[in-house]
């Protein structure tokens, strides 16, 4: 595995469930875990559908296409319960993709909400991303790629935290930009 | 100096003069030229004077003000013809100001510019920021620090580039939240 490694990681910025109609999607390129190649950038619907199709197309269209080697993303949803297709964004892009948790999430509840605020088929895609692994420090579920690989991208990529580094800076650019200030944990 | 000497580094997005009001300015802290503490931003009317209130209250007020030693800008004007007044945004903040040129500028060109736009004032603006000195590969302007001193900071900060690290990453982030990808040289 090469240490220059290209990577995206991708974070959404926060939004008002009641003023906004839309959120910010930030895509940080990075080789490796420390040089910055270029910054993208989509908008996807606050608790949409489009997210799958709006990540793919920003992958698609930008000039690090062709270096690229593995999409990094923040949890499984963007923008409230825009939840991604993983396995669709991994096809559309011919990437594998690893969506990074934090901490294990609550399925159960997750899956109760969805089904109270009539988002049943949300729970599919969650269910379609696959089993959700522990590797080093964090949870990971994955698409198109096996665990010991990931385990190897992440080694190179977590530079500065338990996160990768590209997955760090879109968050506290999505933040930055949006609320004028990065807060909290990165 | 410290390797790890806290800067910040600023650069406004593209716009567009016949559709656009406003700017985005985003300001990137980091500890030397490596570590990425936080995003800061911040919106500026284009071609307006509202740039030196603006830019030193994102930097007086964000969580990282205790530790700033220094702020870099890209160019004396963000948006269009809003002039920073360096000496007034380095009396506000109490940090010193290093305006980072890339190419040597058509000073009479600007000035015959604002000039016929009838914004004559912000000819006193430039002037005020003080002569225009060659450190390295880049020309710099500075308010609040000697040139070698300037010239030890540069040397920590610019870490992939003639350009300032911070400022790389402002450049690239300013154009690709707004143009949904960054473009050119950084």
């Amino acid at each position: 595995m090469k240490k220059e490694i290209r990577v995206i990681g991708i974070d959404d910025s926060p939004f008002s469930k009641f003023r906004d109609s839309k959120s910010l999607v930030v895509g940080v390129v990075m080789r490796g875990g420390s040089w910055v190649d270029g910054i993208l950038s989509t908008s996807v619907d606050v608790d949409g559908n489009d997210a799958t199709k709006k990540i793919s197309e920003m992958i698609n269209n930008c000039k690090f296409k062709p270096q690229l080697q593995c999409i990094f993303l923040d949890g499984i949803a963007v923008a409230g319960f825009n939840v991604v297709d993983v396995k669709e964004l991994g096809r559309k892009t011919k990437l594998p993709v690893i969506i990074v948790i934090r901490k294990m999430p609550d399925i159960d509840n997750i899956k109760n909400t969805l089904i109270k605020i009539n988002k049943k088929n949300k729970i599919k895609l969650i269910e379609k991303a696959g089993e959700i692994i522990k590797i080093g420090n964090i949870y990971a579920q994955m698409a198109g790629i096996k665990a010991d690989e990931a385990g190897k991208i992440l080694k190179i990529v977590c530079t500065r935290s338990n996160i990768p580094e590209p997955l760090r800076l879109a968050h506290l650019i999505a933040q930055g930009v949006v609320l004028g200030e990065s807060r909290g944990k990165a």
